[in-house]
């Protein structure tokens, strides 16, 4: 199918009053064009083992079929049915809290055989039964899968069995992760220890790393069943969700989501985010930075989004349409919400879908209607949408899994609930600063020197990394890239292990720069030492300081510490390295801050990474369509009207309106305007 | 016995020195009549299996008869012995957190036939022991009696099997609690899930409901068999405590109050509450309210209430007098202490009795010995004393349970050690703003609307309920009575699964209003759409905020909310039903709009409701005595002295005086005055 | 070894590249003289059972030997390795939380058999291996140890035994803790409750007095194992450390330091404190008064102190060197850092030593430079320096043990992370108050009325004593003592069973004074009622206020509270009793005022406690060394330079420089001053 995708999930076995002629008549009216079903219903669809009852699946497939509107069949498997749970108790999870017990979904061991075989039965007679109904335009294996915090028996033996292979001699394994450590050498493999109570951070980040690929594996065999059975035109997708702080806030840390996307063949996301006053856009455009990243910027899926969501996320007017085409700007092809009518019973029932519990066509649903009547105008216009980006940000992983589990700040319990900056708080410190001032990035987990299409990248926290991965940072440098690079990068090695070189460590090459201690800061503020960076006298670093003194003439000092003792030690430096340059920063500093130290390094890198001229909360997102046009979407994150000037000569294709250059246009509260500019 | 008891909880059992006969003189100088003893004693009185040792409570039953103080039993169940515990370890509960081990009271399974068996074998032998001593007036049966979070097999057995008896065809169950969300759909009894892990509200308030049932059948089954050996004259009663939150806080989550007073004869509560300035009166006269209630009126016995209790509570000069006849003005005719003296080991070393440690005659035990001489002198005067009240709120344990299941406000952690409000939170807000002004209550759990003495109602959260109970609701307003209804009432049916009908569902009749979407409040006042309605400007919604859109011109709009997009919503509306009128409010006001709500509501309803002349810290009670006289109370819950003047010609019972109407009486800090009102 | 020890933890086992010869000549540039190893490495000396492995001891040994390095032995059995767990996983503790897992330190039950057998196994293959090399010059047995919260089956039944052994007859046990409370009452020793779950605090601080033997007697039990290869000049010790609140606090719970010490040869302490803007002394000073005093003003070793530690503690210039002689000025011979090099790998990577993870000579290396360079020069002057105090503070394992358990005040939820005072910050309060004003005291926790050479004795919260302990303290003041008593002492007998009589108990007849009833402090302050009593008007008394009333014409009331009721009770008294006088003070006074209290108990003193000079943040100190000569220390914990004049003509032992008296002498910031005094 061409064109965009706007959809729902539905749940047909959740309903007691009857109610599919009813609903489908309103998706038509609202524009909802395909429909996400069955993934959480394996008890209803398998009520006993190996007995499937196909009911509402046929029912709603065909009748979704005889509408006109598309439908995803999604695995059932992320919640599993209460006969299996007491068939095989052993199929619940082992987490650090104990072997769990039946209730919530998301609470198996996804290595354990007995789960395996009754996942693949359900599969198999799930998508051999469906897969040539010509309604099913794709499939999701899975959802929001994780690892469940599984310290098992299944994996903790097979993490064994994976060191043992790749270290054949113990006594490697031992020097590798500094075993010798209060005691906890071991001499043979049957002395290994529980992995669950290791105190030892780097084995216990081989483990969670060894848990990512678990994930990884376990999407992989469900894709490869599901593709035994899908027609070609037929699509495989994952929904993956991000790390969860009340709403979709970070990188996941459970998933290597550039691993577990291989198997795809398409990306989905679901993605959640405060509303009301506090609608931003930043998780939409984050989450979509992600996604359109996974597979080299081809346009991903939202699978799941809010429509009412919780009562303190209820849309203002203009809200849920703002959010949608939002998605669409940073190249989601579909935007689907998690659901179509409220829950009544159980759990949920406060994650309000389009409906509300009384089926009617409230407010929300009402502005759904508009929102579909536009995707459907707007379809041929952004279909296959795509963004061209000068910059990115290189994540990490492994450097999250490592400086998640030290924490070497100080607590601070009015932070956030960990009371500490984690990996994500530094990644999206970085990435809001740009998003702010409508800097388009892409998300990267590997660079490569010799093919590298971006002007500059920015490496926040690169706190674990191979020899290679800080070398060919260096030798991006060298070849005339540039970097802004942040504190802890280059700290360890890939096992967590501190470095012993000077710091920072590696990249100290292209940053001409070191340091061999590092505080907290305490009253301290920022002074400025170069004529072309602007710091305000409050400026503070965060979090971290490390305490830097230039190695080179070629290093010259950007940022000072004002303090009493640290006052002789730089906070930040740039430094020539070959063709380019390697911004270092020691602390963790304010969005303001970053904007004018990236600025600062890119100045001569000419329009491409110009600052531009709103900042938020007016976004501006460019993209180029299937025609080759260029797209401008123009969002007000505000209560307030705005007015802009349009930079060139532009038409809207949702009016047919055209604009000179330079002519005023206003934008509504949480509002916004789609242009195509001429070329 | 006439007249008033005075008493305290006594523990011969826990004292070392040779007291009895000095603590029995000092009891008689304070006016003590009665003392309840046993309750906590059964290794001391049973110190081995069917070994029984009689020596302390035959001393103390003598001992106190010749003294001419009367004595209650409790029966010891509510602490078991350790030879108990270890000859049969599953007595002890298991909770979510485990199977508990033997220290603390209140551990046990009471559904354990292990435990029921001890449990009669202790009860019949110690009440057949004592029955027939004229110093026993009465029983009590176990203490503060709960299901201490039982989930233990025979619970869960039990509960699966009442399921099966209610639902004969299991697809019924499925539907009713909605079982298919989240796969958790069975299709055979042998695959109901633990009962404790369940995430679905539906049965997990099925199976709170079903553990009250079995408190309720508990205390009955002790009741019966006390009462094989009770004389007729002697009472049979239960301690009843309240929502602890450091002190008795609001309705009891665990147990039905109604349903298990059903099996007394007499109804006791403890009341603690905190003290020195923070004595306010709130909490004496709601738990009075509601045990007075349990049983239509009756006078009800205070069992427990604090003499000095924790250091921040040891009472200032006139407390403790205010305390009792504060009790006293709410129905009770015992006001009892817990306990004689201070405990000098153990666990409650720093909740201090009457007397300190060192059994002195201290300031407290000095102001019992006032109150003593008061009471006994007061004892004819305030007999059977009766109260007649025009206003009820109607309170639901299902609501409670399902409103504290979901807490669907946002968290907020500063508010109270949940990070929510419960259902007590809202119901006290409401009874809380009446008390304020003087308007007196009763407590009902259900409405007729055939016999309803009440001029007013208010139904604060009526989370849950049956279509027949909205139903009555709607009659009662028909039928001209006045109903102020809160928000979130209708919302679910009585198995918490949300109705599907325009909400408030079934009340939108009488209430003329309807909303489909709700909010929580952020950054929003009120303000009044209604001459006769007081609304101050910085009166913000608290909570919650239902959208509400009036459906009938005979419905008017008496608040709205101040905000960017919700203005166009209704706050609180006020509809004319049948001969009554509904006043529907969508958020939770503060006391002082409760208080000019209900005004309004009540304006025509002459002097039943009115306004009283007076508010807290001036608190008036009236009752009427066995004589047919009024008694007035007015208490002065303040450090300053207050001046009133008389309504009528009264007399003082205590002094004797005479006062004509209008005539200057001052009250003392922390004070009181009773009066005889003429005919 | 004559002179001052400056040493380092050293871990040839943790070291990936070969360093051993570096390090050495960096330790010698240092002034490094003493190393301690192999503490923390079983499972690289014994990698299976009974196979040993001396190759890092071996050449860390010879080596430094070589250095001219000393070499102190740690048994290694704090950490025990993967394999013993394995084959006896009984020897993991089981603790309230459970049967603990592999992996940290300390998780081992120190009664179990199979760990004593393989300990002691280690123990003398290791001591016996070393002894006789003569870089060897004493032993550490085992490191920081406490009883890990040990309740499993072998410390239950041992301290079941135990009270057999006590109390024949088991009513005795019940009469004494007071088992009949909540039926706990037990009348065979079979019935004996899980101690872990207990309730009865008299029975919890037996247990906790019982653990305490138990690490005491597991201290010696490896001490005297040590003793059979040790020469007579080795010395063996522990390293005892403190209460840990992120730092050391206060007085260790688990262990009875006075008891456990009595198996050392010298005590040894790891004392770690805030840094930088934090540092003030406290910790240094007060973790030295109570090593100095264990063994009767015995010089201490500093075994484990930070060199960088955490990033918050960064020295800043100069601190590192005011430590370093701070703890010297206490009477420690020995300051070692833990540790030497950073740790890459495992948990305590963010600990740093003197090295940080790169090697390389850094700020805080180069600063031990010159520290190591002066104790050299100093080692003559400074050896065998002993303090001779005229105040001292009595403490007590059982009162903190009870204080804690009942935690009688106000939960206070910002007071600190346990809400509540404990009885470390009633006795830092006192400690602290005299430290500020340079009132040097020792630590003691027993009271010889008949030979006490101290002029004053402060005794806060002794909530637990024996008669004689509190007959003891009348007898010190009858005999022309001053003592000044803190609120809740003599409140309970030694099984935390509150007295019966008249309060303070057995100390009112000392103190003149009693009182029945005590209060929590809401909205009070303080007047004082004595001319030479200062108080400000803002002072408050915190956490508790006893009510107290003079019962003598000897006691005079220093001060009264502010509060409408209880303004009639005196707040401090001061009493005559015999030939001395006591202050008793019925609450928690603030620093300046318990200083005020103090200057006026000691105020005919003369010149032995009469107020200093100086006050914090410039600390005096004084000791007399070797050869009888009196040293002064002059410390700056602060940011500002200081100005003092001599005292005395002096002369500065550094420089060799000859001062006058009342020769103005500068202080740098954070800097010291030492002189010898002329006689």
């Amino acid at each position: 199918m061409a064109g965009l995708y706007y959809g729902v999930a539905y749940y047909d076995e959740y309903i007691r009053e009857e109610r599919l002629e009813k609903d489908i008549a309103m998706m038509l009216a609202a524009g909802i064009n395909v429909v996400r079903i069955a993934e959480s219903t394996w008890s209803t669809l398998e009520p006993e083992n190996n007995a499937f009852n196909f009911y509402h699946i046929d029912r709603v497939i065909d009748a979704m079929y005889r509408a006109g509107i598309a439908v995803i069949i999604g695995t059932p498997t992320y919640a599993i049915p209460g006969w299996l749970a007491r068939q095989h108790p052993d199929i619940l999870v082992t987490t650090p809290e104990g072997h769990q017990k039946y209730g919530r979904r998301q609470i198996i061991d996804i290595m354990n055989p007995h789960f395996r075989q009754h996942a693949e039965n359900v599969i198999r007679t799930l998508i051999s039964h469906v897969s040539q109904h010509p309604a099913v335009i794709g499939y999701q294996v899975d959802n929001e899968t994780k690892h469940y915090d599984n310290v098992g028996e299944h994996i903790q033996t097979a993490f064994r069995e994976s060191l043992k292979a790749r270290y054949p001699d113990i006594t490697e394994m031992n020097d590798v992760f500094g075993l010798e450590y209060w005691s906890n050498r071991i001499d043979c493999w049957e002395d290994f220890p529980p992995i669950d109570s290791t105190i030892n951070a780097s084995l216990g980040c081989a483990f969670a790393r060894f848990r990512r690929e678990k994930v990884a594996e376990y999407l992989a065999w469900q894709a490869n069943i599901v593709r035994e059975y899908a027609r070609p035109t037929q699509f495989i997708t994952q929904n993956f969700d991000f790390e969860w702080r009340g709403w979709s806030f970070g990188l996941q840390p459970q998933v290597d989501h550039f691993a577990a996307a291989q198997a795809m063949s398409v990306v989905s996301v679901d993605v959640y985010h405060p509303g009301q006053a506090h609608l931003t856009g930043h998780e939409i455009a984050f989450s979509g930075d992600v996604a359109r990243s996974l597979k080299n910027g081809r346009n991903y899926y939202v699978m799941e989004t809010q429509a009412q969501g919780f009562a303190k996320w209820t849309p203002w007017p203009g809200q849920l349409r703002l959010q949608a085409f939002s998605h669409i700007a940073s190249g989601a092809s579909m935007v689907a919400y998690w659901h179509w009518h409220s829950i009544h019973n159980s759990y949920e029932t406060y994650w309000k879908g389009l409906l509300s519990h009384d089926f009617a066509a409230g407010p929300t649903y009402q502005e759904a209607m508009t929102i579909g009547k536009e995707m459907a105008q707007l379809s041929g216009v952004l279909e296959d949408l795509h963004m061209h980006n000068d910059v990115a940000i290189l994540v990490s992983n492994e450097a999250m899994e490592a400086i998640n589990w030290f924490r070497p700040d100080t607590p601070q319990p009015e932070l956030n609930k960990h009371g500490h900056y984690l990996y994500n708080d530094i990644l999206r410190r970085f990435w809001d600063a740009l998003y702010d001032r409508n800097i388009a990035v892409d998300i990267i987990n590997t660079l490569d020197p010799e093919n590298c299409k971006y002007h500059a990248i920015i490496i926040p926290a690169l706190y674990c990394a191979t020899d290679r991965e800080l070398e060919n940072i260096n030798q991006y440098v060298a070849k005339g890239g540039k970097a802004l690079i942040g504190f802890k990068s280059g700290f360890c090695d890939q096992n967590a292990r501190v470095r012993s070189e000077t710091q920072p460590a590696i990249l100290s090459q292209s940053c001409g720069v070191r340091y061999n201690q590092f505080v907290i800061p305490d009253n301290v503020t920022l002074c400025s030492t170069a004529d072309a960076l602007a710091c305000a006298p409050d400026e503070r670093p965060e979090m971290w300081m490390e305490l830097l003194t230039p190695t080179s003439e070629q290093t010259s000092v950007l940022l000072r510490y004002n303090h009493p003792y640290w006052g002789e030690y730089a906070a930040a430096t740039l430094a020539n390295h070959g063709d380019g340059q390697a911004l270092y920063v020691g602390f963790l500093p304010s969005k303001e801050l970053i904007f004018n130290l990236f600025s600062l390094l890119v100045a001569d890198e000419g329009s491409v990474c110009t600052t531009p001229k709103y900042r938020w909360p007016l976004i501006v997102r460019h993209g180029v369509n299937k025609q080759g046009q260029a797209i401008q979407f123009i969002f007000n994150y505000s209560t307030t009207p705005a007015t802009i000037r349009t930079e060139s000569v532009v038409t809207e294709p949702l009016t047919g309106k055209r604009y000179d250059r330079g002519e005023q246009v206003s934008i509504d509260d949480w509002g916004m305007r789609i242009f195509i500019q001429s070329a």
